[in-house]
């Protein structure tokens, strides 16, 4: 039986000692131009591979988006299998950010095409609009395996209130509704490590402070996967209502404002794989202060 | 300019005369005992294909499932290519059922890789927890392209409705909240074909009647795309619902009922293509008469 996700990510919060985590987005356009030799998927590759090698050490996991290989097709998710096994073996914790969901047939073919082998990540992102029985195979499946999910609580874009603010006769709201579905879900003992936190944690946009912190209540027993930080507008200040009281229970991520690092003029000159290890630094830095201060 | 998907689709549908759609879901454990030689890529591509060969000429529309490819990662998602390039050529529209959604960026590189170039569907699903400014890139790239989406709004699992069923104040539910939200992005005029439907359409589950009745109230523009008949327990009959007054509107499909048709004794001895073929003909007969009858 592999450890509890919740127990290996801790550990390796730990051993950085950041709460973080940096997204390997990579779309070609943005590359650095000596990566940009016409094979869009070498290209992507490349980049995933050197953020790899750029952060491992300094962050305790990386969160490769699956879509910006998927948009090559079988090709490029090929390279994502390739980033992802490289991960692993920088010793980072993996989590696979592709926000799969269906009826509970359809996913356990996901689950198992993304949490189960040798290669997959340590835990992926989910859906939760089909409810329970969609979720049931990625959870029975992070159980087994040690590894974990992450379910969509509150996303972190600007359109998101207009669906996910809708409230019902009392003032809960939806998101607010699927956190508790989240929180009963994930309470199974089977599902609890010996930190205390389940296998199931929620995805938990950074822009809305307030309702993280209301979030947080709901949820104890939830680990947070906290987008938004930087190119989307949420500051560490943000991000820290994800925490709780002692300083865990969250992991906040980063990518563009990490992985285009080589673009700000602040380290213009600088080698595009150092830029990535000082912003990845920075961040972790960052993060850390901001946890500590509001502890 | 590709001519608008909902006219393809409803020229196609006129073609064969019912409305309905064949999903393309293969488990290796259910397979034809001669397509299992112990290469499972290879064997879920060949009954891919032969589902294409067998149903081409007598339903408009394949759905294959993206998830049961993904299960076999980059190697899988190949054949799901090579059985979309396939059910093209033999003149099927394809709708790639993909459930995908993320944040605007993100969803770009999706709407990317599953509508742009020669071999994608004509039509994916997405999801629309993101709201307005995740569902943008789709809705964008199919308004470019003459290609479709479809956006969940009913599912017709077991659990949905202790999602979906949030209601508000006034007893208006969650799921005809984001049915609302379709109805608005999709009225663009833009988007609007010459049969007067969208290129957005939506999924509404057949497992719900009478909320279908009430989403095609909501939805005048919406093709749905209707799951749940056979395996999911829903009849024609439930399904008919999902239609307007003059028989239009929708598009059922049926997986599990017509593709491991040879596993029904009632056509023992059959070839497994010839069950398939033989089932599918019969999925359009029941769609159509009942479709008729409620007119």
């Amino acid at each position: 039986m592999a450890e509890h996700f919740a127990d290996r990510l801790l550990a390796a919060i730990g051993r950085v000692g950041s709460p973080v985590c940096v997204g390997i987005d990579p779309a070609y356009d943005r590359l650095p131009d000596e990566l940009k030799n016409g094979d869009e998927v070498a290209a992507i590759e490349a980049f995933g591979l050197g953020i790899v090698e750029a952060v491992a050490g300094r962050v305790p996991a990386v969160k490769p988006q699956i879509a910006y290989f998927e948009r090559y097709g079988s090709a490029g998710v090929a390279a994502y299998e390739k980033v992802v096994t490289a991960a692993q073996k920088a010793g980072l914790i993996v989590i696979g950010d592709v926000k799969r969901g269906d009826i509970g047939s359809t996913a356990s073919a996901y689950a198992d095409g993304h949490l189960l082998g040798e290669n997959a990540p340590d835990a992926i992102t989910v859906n939760g609009y089909f409810g329970a029985d969609g979720l049931k195979p990625f959870v029975d499946t992070a159980a087994d395996t040690g590894k974990g999910i992450f379910v969509l609580v509150r996303t972190s874009n600007p359109s998101a209130a207009a669906i996910q603010d809708f409230a019902d006769a009392v003032g809960k709201k939806f998101y607010e509704h699927i956190a508790e579905q989240v929180a009963k879900i994930g309470s199974d003992e089977r599902l609890i490590g010996g930190s205390g936190y389940s296998c199931v944690g929620a995805v938990v946009g950074a822009t809305y402070p307030d309702e993280a912190r209301r979030l947080r209540e709901i949820m104890p027993q939830q680990i947070f996967l906290v987008p938004g930080y930087g190119a989307q507008g949420a500051s560490a200040d943000d991000c820290a209502a994800s925490f709780k009281a002692d300083g865990t229970g969250a992991i906040v991520n980063a990518s563009r404002s990490v992985i285009y690092a080589f673009q700000n003029p602040e380290y213009a000159g600088m080698d595009w794989k150092k830029t990535i290890e000082t912003a990845a630094k920075k961040f972790a830095d960052d993060i850390r202060q901001s946890v500590e201060e509001n502890r």
